[in-house]
């Protein structure tokens, strides 16, 4: 029998998750619950029923798992609690400061279901790297790279200045930055020096480019203290070349053991950043039911869960051939 | 109260783990056991007692867990069960076609202790990567490098040759191979289409090059098939550069999500291999004590350990400031 998945929210990320189930030879769609009204939704896979949120209490015989695909800021921290107290679930809350708050509340209504938080690359995949690069190096130093990929937040920010129709920022490691680590130095690296930030704007009729080009580069805690460099372009090549959500990352450690330097690399090249996403959250639910059906219940981490309950194959299986 | 730590065999594994188990602040090294004379090891920390292999079963309660430092052709299979019966332990058993076979024998006398078998870093963190990458991006292909590094197996054959005084093989990737991996295109790679093999040679005196370069690069398994390239040398040369044992290597995924395409690496450059199998031993040494106090008896593998009982951080702390 598959398992059988329940996805809650249809945006990009939801997207994503419903293409990730749809690949997995062990799992199948049973429906997607939305806020919208239903009959507005064209799905992907359009064989499955679009049920609002409220339908989700006569649905607990009919989903073994939930992928809640809603936003951080405002849906996971009211959907997160609800969902978990009646399903198994699966979230991407990358609220990274909240996180052990967000956690709590999940754990407390988590009793008879296994609730998987913060999966995802950062938190997820990265979070995975950073541990386990300490645990096994820990005379070292540990760095996170971004980009080069979207920032929403920074984006947005760039569309609430005035004169601003369109608006992409690109975050972007530093080459030298990027580097002088590999190099094994260890060096203290202030954000700034990590990354720097490239904008593409598409101004309003009128509007003065120099005074937005200002607004942007002298904007604290986004863009101040950022080699940040703003390309003012047409609606046309917006279309044509900034509407893809592009990213990735690197988590870089390097370590001594005596006199030795060890490296450690996890990098990530992702033509779309909501269908990993989608994808990460996929084989988390595989883990999350087979969890729920040992009986291991409440919020768990990705650093909280053993790798084999990722796979689609058996324990025996994975040690013979992928050990 | 430190982790008391036992190492089993002190060949360069041994001297790595050492190393490790003195820079891990909640760990303690007990003593080292040898089938050497124990009067003839000097130690790199020379204040912890050195014992025969015998006296281990008047230590049960001295020790948490052990290392098995020691080879997987002979002593793994010997050691690894006598060991396991008594302690917890953490071997780094790498004969990949026999790992089941070597973990039903463990998983029969380990019935009150926690023994990680395989871990190091292919078997071992390779094999995470390999699963991780599989579970989250089905759609796709994984491929494995090995190098640049030295291969003992290798080296060990060129010395086998008549005239041959001094040998070592490295193992180094195709930059080719790798870039046509990295492009996403999937390719199907024979073993000598990924890897070539570079060898520096010391002959004896009057020994003939030719005739030892022809046997080397004609040698059935080992470098026929493979790209090969033999450099003969002198002893001074072979002792300044080529004494030490550097390695790593790449697990590459590249996988789709509906059009879009996703790379994954991990990547490895290890200064010391025999150094950082040792470090990630010490990690799974502190998993297998915690399992252990859990009543989490048998056989595992690091596919079966959750990341967070790697690190000496508690789980809370690893969630608030590493997830």
């Amino acid at each position: 029998m598959k398992i059988r998945i329940g996805i809650v929210g249809y945006g990009n990320v939801g997207r994503g998750a419903e293409k990730a189930v749809s690949a997995a030879p062990d799992m199948e769609l049973a429906a997607v619950f939305t806020r919208r009204d239903p009959g507005s939704l064209k799905l992907v896979d359009t064989g499955v029923p679009v049920l609002s949120f409220d339908s989700a209490t006569s649905m607990v015989n009919e989903v073994d798992v939930m992928l809640l695909c809603g936003g951080s800021a405002t849906d996971l921290p009211e959907q997160g609690p609800y969902f978990a107290s009646m399903f198994n679930i699966v979230d991407s809350y990358d609220n990274h400061a909240k996180i052990p708050e967000y956690m709590a509340a999940i754990d407390a209504v988590a009793k008879k279901t296994t609730a998987v938080i913060s999966s995802g690359w950062d938190p997820g995949l990265f979070s995975m790297m950073r541990v386990l690069s300490e645990a096994v190096l820990p005379d070292g130093a540990t760095y996170t790279f971004w980009g080069k990929g979207v920032s929403q937040g920074h984006s947005d920010a760039i569309r609430r200045i005035d004169g601003v129709q369109h608006a992409v920022q690109y975050t972007i490691p530093i080459d030298s930055a990027v580097d002088t680590v590999r190099s094994g130095s260890n060096p203290e690296l202030k954000p700034g020096q990590k990354m720097r930030r490239e904008c593409f704007v598409v101004c309003k009729p009128d509007a003065d480019e120099n005074k937005i080009e200002e607004a942007i580069k002298s904007m604290p805690h986004y863009f101040a203290g950022y080699d940040t460099t703003v390309n003012f372009i047409d609606s046309a090549e917006y279309a044509a070349s900034h509407t893809e959500m592009p990213h990735g990352g690197m988590v870089l450690h390097n370590g001594k053991t005596g006199a030795s330097t060890q490296a450690m690399e996890f990098s990530l090249k992702l033509a779309s950043n909501p269908d990993f996403t989608g994808s990460v959250m996929a084989a988390y639910a595989r883990a999350a039911f087979r969890m729920s059906s040992e009986g291991l219940f409440g919020a768990k981490t990705v650093l909280d869960i053993p790798l084999r309950y990722l796979s689609e194959k058996d324990r025996q299986t994975l040690i013979k051939e992928q050990l």
